[in-house]
């Protein structure tokens, strides 16, 4: 019994304290989730927002899309509108990126659908002619040592499909792309080839950052799509003394302006306790960034839209936060926090959305164990907006700076399609369904409108 | 604390009962889920299957397909396989479906996108012409009955996107569909159009069955798309007295014999107690009939294979259910419910998959309240294929004429994309997520496991 009676006080708080968040809230929980799916505005604005191309932080493309969320922040009726400069790496991908098989008995000229990733040197403006060693893991490339030199080192490691969480699967295939450039320099390898990490079997790269490391010569690398990735596997196999063509014109340059940017609505009452919540405005330049994080973005958006539409002038001051640069190594979540804490600013909780727009099914919590039990009591209300359940859980990178918030959730929803269309060609708009996107947008309105009205 | 001690005593039940499904069978369900994952069956079988027509209980395209699923249930492995016949509605399409606006200033001419409801009389041969009532419920319609005689009644009431549950929605608006044309013709109409019962906004018409009444004239009803019924609706704002002509060469029909399909594996130990999992077979002639139902068939026939595959030999009978004309009234439920009563089956628990093969959220089940609980010690296993609930609910209509089984599981995934696609040519098999297909197939597989193991 010794463990009951703790944990019955625990359900009598909870139950008190989901009492707290009576009816008047279950309404304001209802009302949010219907003008969400009736008025579908945050799908409308990613629609509209489409016409912009989704770029790197403080490329001209950036900065068209940043006047347009300061016009929708505007219309949204936030009282402060305001952008923090972050100085984020200059990249360019330049205008050639191709891979082609320049000596083979069978498949020569053959070309093989690459993309450089981030922040590759370019190869020679000939061309990088090297021969190609396959290899599943940086295990095995230190195995191979003896012939990796003057190499293209071909990182084929596949996605694992039956962990039933994708990031898992991301999380187990992705080091080849971050570190694989750097292990294969450390062996003499002159290039690397990325499998792209996806669990959709098309011929689209996936790009993303990779990590040089200091000392070690910098060699290009790039994604390679996956029916291509299987077709050079079976070439090698075949022909061991294939030679590939790299030709990369991407190129580094000098660091740039980028800058987050903030909407705000005053809190009435507990104005010094600031709300976050937000996503990450900079994209890859593949698709329209529509899942990764343009739509997440517009769901925030979309939250402090729907509590002003009905009505509710918030307790504590709401933040919607648009950062800058999470893709490549979240300069504008440092700024953002370097920021908050030289003001002294009171940062009372933060919402993340960066996991693409699909049907809610939790929150991810950091916090202490007696606010999560307090957390999971409004569970009934967030049921309204489909979330199931809230977890102790990493939150996000871009709030992660973020200091001494009771409480720093990462919205969830579900992650089967996801890596299908991360970082690539495939996140369209049209891979964005209405409901799902709007489901999100009103879970976050009501998380953040118990966290503003209710409290901790 | 009246209430506390009990609830203590449930929980410790629960407690013991889930320690009883132990370690081995979380193993189990681990392999379950990731070779459903990993093998990607069901989808393939799907693949597969697409090059069969879908097609109505009794049709050559129908009975070709029973010989695909007959061959599958070998590949599974089944020890017995036998087509139980039933006899079904007759009626055919035909070659005609065109909607007309035959008289109007502005738009005379121009098409409508319709398809006939099931079991809709024709129009004579040289096509219905009547002017165009829009109502949004039949309620409207009694109070318009002076306007009515001699029309066409158009049954305009949108779907409500508000509803999280898009079931909920469809419900909120099918009575249009089912008995919208026996209430005009109650009031002097000549015919009926419905706006399809969908969450998309395309131009797509969602069929279905509706219902004549005896007495009454049976009068020729359609399914118009989205589109044109708000073109529609703007039209007859304008020009209240504008015509259509309607021309539909379906025709009812004589009885025809059609099947449930049933692939047996038989228990070791407690042979005599059957546990159905199952389907419907038939589905409507609009596209590839994916998600309704054969994608969610398939489930439950991977399921089995599933175990087959991990080298269980079921204690308890197996029996999958490809049940007939579910889309029609539920011969095949009727006739393998008399059947089982007639022979004195024992049913110890049955299973239904007919609301899409979307990602796993629950099962709804049909049960005693202690048998609830005890089901839901079972989540931390049914959670590795995404389950997250089990609860008190109606299971389906094919299943619901089993008697006296324990209980009558639906299988729940998410519905949001659902009502786009159903009973529509939306319905292909682009639509269907491989992991998100087979992580039901696993829920399904996990489920059967215990049933079949555990036992409740």
């Amino acid at each position: 019994m010794k463990k009951i009676i703790p944990a019955l006080l625990l359900l009598l708080i909870v139950r008190t304290q989901a009492q707290e968040a009576g009816p008047e809230a279950a309404r304001i929980a209802d009302r949010l989730v219907s003008m969400a799916l009736t008025n579908q505005t945050s799908y409308q604005w990613l629609r509209d927002l489409g016409s912009i191309p989704p770029g790197a932080g403080g490329s001209a493309d950036y900065f068209r899309s940043i006047a347009w969320a300061e016009n929708k922040f505007r219309q949204i009726g936030c009282d402060t509108i305001w952008r923090q400069p972050v100085m984020v790496p200059g990249w360019s991908r330049g205008t050639t990126e191709t891979a082609r098989i320049s000596r083979s008995t069978w498949h020569k000229g053959r070309n093989l659908v690459v993309a450089a990733l981030f922040p590759s040197v370019g190869t020679d403006p000939h061309g990088l002619r090297a021969g190609v060693l396959e290899v599943q893991s940086t295990a095995e490339l230190v195995e191979k040592k003896a012939l990796t030199s003057g190499k293209i080192i071909f990182f084929n490691r596949p996605f694992d499909q039956s962990q039933i969480n994708t990031f898992t699967g991301y999380g187990m295939a992705v080091d080849q792309r971050i570190n694989g450039a750097a292990e294969a320099a450390r062996c003499g390898a002159v290039g690397a080839l990325v499998r792209s990490v996806t669990s959709r079997h098309d011929n689209v790269p996936h790009v993303g950052m990779m990590k040089y490391q200091e000392g070690l010569p910098r060699i290009p690398a790039a994604a390679i799509g996956l029916e291509d990735a299987d077709f050079l596997s079976r070439a090698l196999a075949a022909e061991p003394d294939l030679q590939i063509e790299l030709n990369l014109s991407c190129q580094n340059l000098p660091p740039v302006e980028s800058c987050n940017l903030i909407g705000q609505i005053n809190g009435s009452d507990k104005t010094d306790e600031i709300i976050v919540i937000g996503g990450h405005w900079d994209s890859w330049d593949q698709g329209d960034a529509a899942h990764d994080d343009r739509g997440p973005c517009l769901q925030t958006m979309e939250a402090l839209y729907l509590l002003q539409q009905a009505g509710i002038q918030p307790r504590r001051t709401l933040r919607c936060v648009l950062f800058t640069n999470e893709e490549t190594g979240l300069q504008g979540a440092a700024e953002y926090g370097r920021s908050a804490e030289e003001k002294g600013e009171i940062h009372y909780a933060a919402i993340e959305s960066d996991r693409g727009a699909f049907t809610p099914c939790g929150f991810n919590v950091t916090t202490d164990s007696l606010t999560l039990l307090r957390l999971q009591a409004w569970l009934p209300l967030l049921h309204k907006s489909g979330i199931e359940w809230i977890r102790a859980g990493g939150s996000g990178g871009d709030i992660a700076r973020i200091r001494n918030a009771r409480a720093l959730f990462g919205y969830v929803p579900d992650s089967q399609r996801y890596m299908d269309l991360h970082h690539s060609a495939n996140d369209l708009f049209e891979e964005v369904h209405p409901r799902e996107m709007e489901l999100g947008s009103s879970a976050m309105a009501i998380l953040t409108f118990l966290l503003s009205e209710e409290g901790l």
